[in-house]
């Protein structure tokens, strides 16, 4: 049977994932966050924790499972290192699979994986560990997204694109088929890659023209 | 109980219009419009006004709502004339929204909202009167958009962007987190936008190149 | 009565489309390949024809019909010469039509046409014989796009776009309201398009910055 879920965050991207499991109807508890929770947000009236110290006292894997509610931001790390510290402790992070993503059947959705609303993965893709492919995002038959990989809105990856880990493809990004992405490289919002990115590498697009 | 509606405009945006219209079993009871209604549109055979003047002599703010099936282009403001025109005299424009669209139930969407099929909008964002958040557009969580914008199809605003009053943005841009684009802006087709947008700047990509 | 099928093909775009009609319960009974079919394959285990004589000497255009299965990249015309080669031989092409697309109800889609999933076609746009419009791709209103045309995965076509024949536009490519793109041109990916393209013509976008 699923675990009751903690959610690790209460920012825009905890708030997103938090609508789609209130859709799904599961068993969100708690949310851990030092800071108040914007009565805006479907988190708002969820028991908050205040920290991680505080959540560790009170719950054991065998409890619960975790929902990792940082976004993920280029050259920032939270996210990744709470997905190392939980892990050594023994907790497991949920899949958070929107069901307004279309998804072929044939798919490996590794641990943690976040899929989020409207975003399409078509045939033979593999999406590794806690990664996150966000809203409309399209991901192309024979892709491997890496682990700790962040595919940004609306983001196209062609055919058979192959990431290393801790990737950020970013907002609007466009990847042609067949092409490598090194390890912590980052593709910069808008970006065409038609070439192999070597790991840690950053692009950007061309300089947009003001012409009034 | 809904008031029966009119269209303002024959051409290809009310036609889209229209076409959600007849999903939603909506009774749209005439169009306005000088030109002949095209045979191959969905307003095709709906009762025909030839001018705002006829009109006005034959509906009162009371009988019926609006819809404005006037398209957006940039530096064009007949859309945003027409709903100061009709406002000032007693008419409300309802609001049009695709059954096809992806919504998130944490939203606010102001009068004559228009919000095309496979557009994406996700939590706490705002979207302003008379706005229109186009087919296939992404709007993330925490973005607020003034009033009498165009977000054109394809679009992709991440996280916490913010719009002023008629804004401008072209087809399959792309705008990173927490940007601020100024009233009247025009970001042009394929821009992408990392630095906040002056009031009134009109952008548009680097030059592509011709390789043969 | 909807005849059998018969899949030319097996790669990527041929997985993609046996997924569809799979979805559809159509009955697909033999698949032309010379290569194995991959285990991961929605393809594996349907019966396999090693070349097209061999398949020529089994079914008659009687019997069966057609799903081009071979995928359309840029200066390559396999594709459409499969469509020229069988036509002549009598055969027809099946139309494959995503169940997951968002399609208008006043559209013309001729013989063969592939529409994937969380494609988007709006009113008063016809689609010319063995085109595809690709994963998640928009098409706006009144757009005529030619036969053997690739519209390629996260492109958005404005409205009132019209393409010639073999027309390629790639990866999430923009082209604003009312361009003409000439016979063969290939607009490369991500390249925004806003002035009218020869015939012919090969166009990329400005080339991105390495910035560490």
């Amino acid at each position: 049977m699923a675990k009751p879920l903690i959610m690790l965050g209460a920012g825009g991207h905890a708030a997103v994932l938090a609508e789609i499991l209130l859709q799904q109807d599961r068993e969100l508890i708690a949310v851990v966050s030092p800071e108040p929770i914007k009565e805006s947000s479907p988190l708002f009236g969820v028991t908050q924790i205040i920290s991680d110290e505080e959540f560790l006292t009170i719950y054991s894997p065998q409890d619960v499972e975790l929902v990792n509610g940082v976004g993920s931001i280029p050259k920032n790390n939270i996210r990744s290192q709470l997905l190392t510290f939980f892990t050594e402790k023994g907790y497991r992070f949920a899949r958070v699979i929107s069901p307004k993503a279309i998804l072929s059947n044939f798919l490996t959705l590794e641990e943690g994986v976040q899929i989020m609303p409207g975003a399409i993965i078509q045939v033979n893709t593999v999406v590794g560990k806690n990664s996150i492919i966000n809203t409309g995002a399209i991901v192309e038959h024979d892709c491997t997204i890496g682990i700790n990989n962040h595919i940004a809105p609306g983001v196209t990856l062609s055919g058979g694109v192959i990431t290393g880990s801790d990737v950020h493809v970013g907002t609007g990004a466009n990847i042609i088929q067949g092409i490598h992405i090194g390890q912590a490289a980052v593709v910069g919002a808008g970006t065409t890659i038609s070439r192999n990115v070597p790991a840690g590498q950053v692009l950007i697009p061309a300089r947009s023209r003001v012409i009034s």
